[in-house]
């Protein structure tokens, strides 16, 4: 149970690469790098039958995964969510099939573990010392918590506007925690300048090799959980697209690997009203796309104006004859709404999205009452409990008319 | 695969009833009733070998859980939490072999989801169309989303004073919320008398059967987990107990089930300065604790003055050899950061209490640097973001300074 990592290559240009030290972007076009694998090799011992005994996190795929020295393999308990059928929701959006994805069960409450799990883990095996992120929150997060585990030092920067418990979150691990005046981008530029100067270690989303990685494990998962095979769709929250382009590229390594016949699910894109560059492009036939003047939603995971890797989430939604879809911010908290109250998966606005598209999915047709889709729920509802609001019945217990002001309060029962 | 759940049975007075009911405490007594299973036939089943294909949630035991039709098991995925080694840790604390039960890691949060899972399925199944719970948090969260899952109406009573997120946590997943004026105990009077007059059935901890069962998968799993042995100590936060009670349950259970030896980790208690029942009746040699006056500590789950399964909790740690013992809040404050600090692990308030007493055990010399000890880090810190405080520096991503200002902000790199 060993790496069979090869290389790296380039997925604009094509040029390869040694991947035995630390690596951010292309030198030559600046574009995406991804980990390129021995398959034949890791078909020897990745089999359905070996996998059966391994434990449940990232590194149960180890063969398939970048890190060479098993002593650098970090984990926290990353992955092995839970796939749970939501036939009260699937009733209520109009499926017979429809599964739900729990990622926000990963340790730091959100899928971001897979990725940073896999970019730190990395990162420290090829010599880092300290790793350094922009982010709004769920990657700054959990590359804090891996960065402590692996005694790293970590230095996050987040929009000077970002809500107190994220920030909180990064400082409990022990992350160097840093407020800057301006956006997403504007964090970016200083990370850059840090990292060049002061050596820090860049792990923004698909600049560096690895975080994909984690995150293809979702797709690993998601095959094997279905017993090898995959759903009719998957719907996912994008932002800057790892989620879509590592579960992509997971399904052709199966596919190399035995594991999977040539059949794919259609990859469905969710964005916000409020920041679409992907879906614009998408419905423009371009490959790239522009940036999103005044990005604005409730959800930040998918407040992402500009996309590096934009070429291969739209390559994956086409391919897959998938599509790709926006929802307003009243309609992500009604989807977040409608899976706490149907299913007792209080998710985040980003997983409200994809709940909420789904139902329009369906009314437009898009996808069939028989379909089994898969409905990815990357967050934790748990951070967003300012989202949840209204008053609340007070009681007095020494009240004589204390069930009469029990049941005015909500009116009659519902189940 | 199926329950060979047989009868209840007193825990005080040894009176049986039949299981196939809604039951609350013994009638006979008023103390804790206990499901108890036909181990014998049990034990054709539940094999180390039959485990190893299950998956990973509370109804992998399916033999000794108490749902006797499987289309009742509810799931979120709750249980198969890591069990992280944690040797950073164990540096800071003096042990060589430290090791962390990561339950914060359930479904809603904290391990409550556990003992609710099998309270709710076991409600619902026999029958209840609503539940009701007095609870500062964690339960009532857990209640909630297991009560929406399986469709049944949840009323959550609450101190007046809990903090906005938990109440919203409560309200997404569609429960009633109210606030009573007053203290925990208060919560549980209009909850008794809204059982009484409206049919909802109280699952008010040790109060009903059931939760007990949710949480002996603690046990269960622990012993899975090390390959069918158990630990030399095990140090758990306490609060109405059935955390220990549920486990030292289960170690019986799995002895006569032929999974383990006679061999008892020594149960830990870990209480509060503030509110620490269990620990003064274990140091005055009674079987039952007096009601702690003035209860007062930043970890609510472990505010609990009185706890109706005392004798029970006290009887496991004398047997098993273990001890009792008080960190104070600012002890505790400090164990939440080493544990994420590190080791990435964010915990709640109460787990912090775990990783104090840990340190202080070994201060004493009632745990030895070559022990194996699990700490059970029951709840996430996520809900618990106000305890993290302190001033972030603010950039200005134009300042000629730029790199100076970075390196002023909070001194050296540590790593
Ligand atoms: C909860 C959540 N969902 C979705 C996304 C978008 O993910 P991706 O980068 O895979 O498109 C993010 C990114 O921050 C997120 O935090
Ligand atoms: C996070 C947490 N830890 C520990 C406890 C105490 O648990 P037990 O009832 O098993 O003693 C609670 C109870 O509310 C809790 O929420």
């Amino acid at each position: 149970m060993r790496s069979h990592l090869t290389h790296l290559e380039c997925t604009a240009c094509g040029e390869t690469y040694p991947a035995d030290r630390l690596m951010t972007t292309c030198p030559a076009c600046g574009k995406v790098l991804f980990a390129r694998y021995d398959l034949e090799a890791a078909a020897k011992t990745l089999t359905r039958e070996s996998l059966a005994s391994r434990p449940w996190n990232l590194w149960r795929y180890a063969e398939i995964m970048p890190v060479q020295d098993a002593r650098y393999a970090l984990t926290l308990g990353e992955g092995g969510t839970p796939l749970l059928p939501a036939s009260r929701l699937g009733k209520a959006l109009g499926y017979n099939r429809l599964l739900v994805k729990d990622d926000g069960q990963n340790p730091t409450g959100s899928f971001k573990a897979r990725g940073l799990c896999a970019a730190v883990s990395r990162a420290k095996e090829l010599g880092a010392s300290a790793v350094a992120i922009p982010s709004a929150g769920n990657a700054a997060a959990a590359m804090s918590a891996y960065a402590a585990r692996a005694g790293l030092d970590a230095y996050v920067f987040m929009p000077a506007d970002t809500p107190e418990p994220m920030k909180a979150e990064c400082r409990a691990y022990g992350a160097r925690v840093f407020l800057v005046i301006g956006l997403i981008n504007d964090c970016g530029r200083v990370v850059r300048a840090g990292a060049e100067a002061r050596g820090w270690f860049d792990v923004s989303t698909l600049k560096e090799p690895y975080r994909a990685e984690g995150k293809k494990t979702m797709g690993l998962e998601l095959a094997e959980q279905l017993g090898w095979r995959l759903p009719d769709a998957i719907v996912y929250p994008t932002g800057g697209g790892t989620g879509i382009v590592g579960m992509w590229k997971a399904f052709d390594e199966l596919e190399q690997l035995g594991l999977i016949g040539s059949e794919r699910p259609r990859m469905i894109v969710v964005q916000s009203e409020g920041c679409a560059p992907i879906v614009r492009a998408f419905e423009q036939g371009e490959r790239h796309a522009q940036l999103w003047e005044g990005a604005a939603t409730v959800a930040p995971g998918i407040r992402v104006p500009v996309a590096i890797g934009d070429y291969l989430i739209l390559d994956a939604v086409r391919q897959s004859g998938g599509t790709a879809i926006t929802v307003s911010d009243e309609e992500l908290l009604e989807g977040m709404r409608l899976a706490a109250t149907h299913e007792g998966l209080f998710v985040s606005p980003e997983a409200g999205a994809v709940v909420a598209a789904a139902r329009l999915l369906r009314e437009r047709g898009v996808l069939g009452q028989d379909d089994e889709v898969v409905l990815f729920a990357t967050g934790a509802g748990l951070k967003h409990t300012d989202l949840v609001t209204g008053e609340y019945p007070v009681l007095n217990p020494d009240d004589p008319d204390l069930l009469a002001a029990i049941d005015r309060a909500y009116g009659e029962p519902t189940a």
